[in-house]
C-alpha cells in the first residue's frame, strides 16, 4: 500500500535488524506514526492494546514477538513465555494461536544457537505468505465481483463492507479489501459502504483511511444504516473478513456482522466472507456454541477518540457517568446466512463439505473428529 | 420525571404566558440545559436541530410553534406560514402532521380575536393527553412484561431497546419505556441493554441519561452487540417506540430498528413496538415503500460531540476529512418482524385486522381506501 509515495507494509523488521515496526493503527486517521516493538512484552502490548490488529497481522506480530523474545533469551523457558503472554492477548482470532504453533513448532527442536535465525526466518516468510494469501483472495473475490457487475448491467458496484478487514488488517492488501482494491485497479465501477464498526471504528477510521489513499469511492455509514440500504437495493454485495472460521462455515468477525448477514439474508443481498485458511478452527463444528467472543473494557463504549477543534487527538466521554457499559468484541454469524467463503484456494460453499472440497487434507481429521 | 427533585415535563408554558420552555435535549447527558422558545421560528429550529425529538414530543413542540405564529399574528397568513414551516421540519414523524392539522381545524375558522387563547388550550391540551397517552402504553406494556417474567420463572427480565422512546421522547413517562419504569416501580427485577443509537446517541446519552436517573438498572451497549445478546439468551423482550406506523403494522423507527428486529425474529425473542395512536399512518400500507425516510447532515456521523478531559463538551472528527458520510435517520421494520403493538387502547398484532380491533372506526375508511 502506498501512503504519500512510499510503499508500505503493516509490519516490517526494523533498520536495527531484530526490532519490528508497525503502524500504529490508534492514530489513524488522523496521525500516521510508527511504533517500535523491541521486547515480546511490547509486542504483545500492540496486540492487546489494538495497535495492530486484524486477524493476519495479529499472528504476524504474535510470530515476531517469539523473535524478540528468543533474541533475548532463546532457552525454553523464554520461548514458553512468550507463547504464553502472546497467546492470551486475544482470545477469538484463530491465526494467532496458528502462528504461535507454526513458531514453536520451528525452533524447539533446533539446537539454542540456531533459533534465533530460524525464528526470524519464518516470521520473514509467514509476512512474505500473508501478502500472496491476500492477493489470491483479491483475484478469487474479483470474479465474483466481475460476476454481479456483469447481471446487474449498469450503475456502480455497491459493496458494503463491516469492520476493517484491508491491508492494516493483514500484511499488505488485506482480506475482504483485497477484492475491492482489486476491482478498482481493473477499472470496474465501484462505491463501497463503509460501516463505521463502533466501539472502536474501525472502518470508519481504518478503512475509511485505506479506500480514501488508494481512491475508492465510498460513503461511511453509521452501523445501523446497513439495512435501510439493503431494503432500497443499494447494496449489490456485501464482503467482510473472518477471525475465526469453524470446520462446519460459522463465522465469527467484528460484533455487528451477524446484524448484517440477517440483512443481507433478508433481502437476497450475496454475503461473502473473505478469510485465509489459517482463520479456520477445523475442531470447531458450532460457531455460536463453541468460539470464545472477547470482552474488552467498557471504557471502548464509553468514550470515543477523534481530532478536536485544535487539531489535537482527544478521547470524549458519551455517556453518563454513572451508566454502566458492556463490550463484546465479536459475534458469530451462522453458515446459513454466508453465501460463500472466499479463501486463498478458491470460493466455497460455507460449510464442512465445502471446505473439504477446497481443503481435502483435513477429510481424514475431520473423520477422526466425528468418531470422538 | 423527577430530575434533581424536581419534577418536569419536557415541555411547557414559560412565566411569561406565552413563551415555551423545553430541555435541550443536545445537552444531555452532560448539562441539563433549558431552551426558551419565543417564536414560530425558534420552535422551528428547535423541531429540525434536535433540541427536542420524539415524535410525540415533536408533536408537542410543533402545537406550540403555531402558538408562538398566532401569539404575533393571528391571521391566516401567518397561520399557514407556520404550518409550512414546522410541517417541514422533520418528515418521517407523522404526528407531526397529526398535531398541525388538530391545530389548524382548531383555530382556522374561529374569530380573530379567538384563535390565540384557542390555540394555547389545545397545544395544553395536546401534552396533558399526551401524558394519559403515555401512561396506558406502560400499563399495558407492564402486563406484557409481568407474562414474560412469569414464562421465565427466575433472573432479570432483559430488556432490549434502541434510541430513545422515554419522557424524553414525549412529554412525560414515555411510550417503549413508561412500561419498563412501571415495572420498576412495581418491583419487577429489570435491567435494560441500552442501543448507544448512533449517529446521534440518544440512547448512550438520553436512555441511559432517563433510566439512571430513574435508578433502573442499565447496560450500555453498541449497536452491533444487539444480536450476539440474543443468540446466546441474554434479551428477553425488544421495545422500542416508532415515528410512523403503516395502517398495515409496519413500523418506521430510528434508523437500525430493523437489525435488531431482524435479530429478535431469528432468535425467537419477543419484539414490542409502543405507540401513540397518533403515530398511525391510516393512509401508508407499506412502509419500505412508502414512508419518507428522512436524510441528515453527514456532520452528524463524522463528527460526535462529548465531555472531553477539561469537563468542557467538545465536538471532535471521526472520520477522514476526505471521507463523505451519507446518514439516513429512520428505517422501516416490516410487520412480520413486530410481535405486537402497544397502544394507548391495548395491545394489537402488527397487521390491519389487529389495529382495526383497537380503532374499529377507521374501518370505513380502510374499505374505501381498498376501493381507490
Amino acid at each position: 500500500m502506498r501512503i504519500a509515495g512510499t510503499w508500505y507494509r503493516t509490519i516490517w523488521l526494523a533498520d536495527d535488524g531484530r526490532s519490528v515496526d508497525v503502524i500504529d493503527q490508534r492514530a489513524l486517521p488522523h496521525n500516521f506514526e510508527i511504533m517500535r516493538l523491541g521486547t515480546v512484552e511490547q509486542a504483545a502490548y500492540a496486540i492487546s492494546e489494538m495497535v495492530v490488529r486484524g486477524a493476519p497481522l495479529i499472528g504476524a506480530t504474535a510470530a515476531y514477538g517469539v523473535c524478540l523474545a528468543l533474541q533475548k533469551d532463546p532457552l525454553h523457558g523464554s520461548l514458553d513465555r512468550a507463547l504464553g503472554m502472546l497467546g492470551a492477548t486475544r482470545p477469538t482470532a484463530v491465526n494467532l494461536r496458528w502462528a504461535l504453533d507454526a513458531m514453536d513448532e520451528a525452533v524447539r527442536y533446533l539446537p539454542v544457537e540456531e533459533r534465533v535465525a530460524a525464528a526470524y526466518r519464518l516470521a520473514a516468510k509467514i509476512c512474505d505468505d500473508d501478502v500472496e494469501i491476500s492477493k489470491n483472495i483479491g483475484e478469487y473475490g474479483l470474479a465474483i465481483f466481475r460476476e454481479i457487475v456483469g447481471a446487474k448491467g449498469s450503475g456502480p458496484l455497491n459493496i458494503l463492507t463491516h469492520c476493517n478487514a484491508g491491508w492494516l488488517a493483514t500484511v499488505d492488501w488485506g482480506t475482504a479489501l483485497a477484492p475491492i482494491y482489486m476491482a478498482y485497479d481493473a477499472g470496474l465501477d465501484v462505491h463501497v459502504w463503509v460501516d463505521e464498526t463502533r466501539p472502536r471504528n474501525q472502518g470508519a477510521s481504518l478503512t475509511a483511511y485505506e479506500l480514501g489513499a488508494h481512491g475508492v469511492p465510498h460513503s461511511v455509514i453509521v452501523d445501523n444504516v446497513g439495512g435501510h440500504l439493503m431494503q432500497h437495493g443499494m447494496v449489490d454485495v456485501c464482503i467482510v473478513g473472518t477471525d475465526r472460521t469453524t470446520a462446519t462455515g460459522d463465522v465469527a468477525n467484528k460484533i455487528g456482522t451477524y446484524l448484517k448477514a440477517l440483512a443481507a439474508h433478508d433481502n437476497g443481498v450475496p454475503f461473502y466472507v473473505a478469510l485465509p485458511q489459517t482463520t479456520i478452527d477445523w475442531h470447531a463444528r458450532d460457531g455460536v456454541a463453541e468460539i470464545p467472543i472477547e470482552e474488552r473494557d467498557s471504557k471502548e463504549v464509553r468514550f470515543i477518540s477523534g481530532l478536536g477543534p485544535d487539531g489535537r487527538v482527544v478521547e470524549v466521554e458519551l455517556t453518563p457517568p454513572s451508566s454502566p457499559a458492556t463490550n463484546y468484541a465479536f459475534d458469530v454469524t451462522p453458515a446459513r446466512l454466508v453465501t460463500g467463503l472466499i479463501t486463498d484456494r478458491g470460493v466455497c460453499d460455507a460449510s464442512l463439505e465445502g471446505l473439504l472440497g477446497l481443503f481435502p487434507e483435513w477429510e481424514a481429521d475431520m473423520k477422526n473428529g466425528d468418531k470422538e
